[in-house]
């Protein structure tokens, strides 16, 4: 069986975005942010910010088409994650 | 002040890995997975390692390495949320 690399690419990609969207309803869902990290969401929110900003300069519209979808998901996670750490914890 | 495109790629590079460094620390200290998404963890993984294979299609050495570190990172809370969901909730 021969398998083109860009296939791999494109399920690498698909599923390392669409594996947010389970998170993200959990969490929405649940409201429980116990056993997420602060610290994971805030840098990989900043990292999905800076492969959008990346995927801009480059033109490249997968790149940018995968990196704003997860770029919600994410930022949506990390509201939650920093709300529940502002108001129910202190 | 003029950012190269490249430095940015790098940045967003080091901040979606490094991410789950934090993430696999608090899942290892605490063993709760509670707010963790099975599904999320599940399709990362297996997308993080979709990435490595393309990576080494490539012969890439980022790619290579990012998605090594991230996918150690990755499946050792993957295992933390298996063992808590086989052996914890039923």
């Amino acid at each position: 069986m021969n398998i083109s690399p860009d296939l791999i690419g494109y399920l690498a990609a698909a599923l390392t975005t669409a594996s947010f969207l389970p998170q993200a309803i959990l969490t929405i869902k649940t409201k429980d942010t116990d056993s997420l990290s602060l610290s994971m969401y805030t840098l990989f929110t900043l990292g999905v910010l800076c492969w959008l900003i990346y995927g801009v300069y480059l033109s490249n519209k997968a790149i940018i088409i995968a990196n704003a979808i997860t770029f919600i998901l994410a930022a949506s996670i990390l509201s939650f994650k920093i709300y529940n750490t502002v108001f129910k914890k202190n």
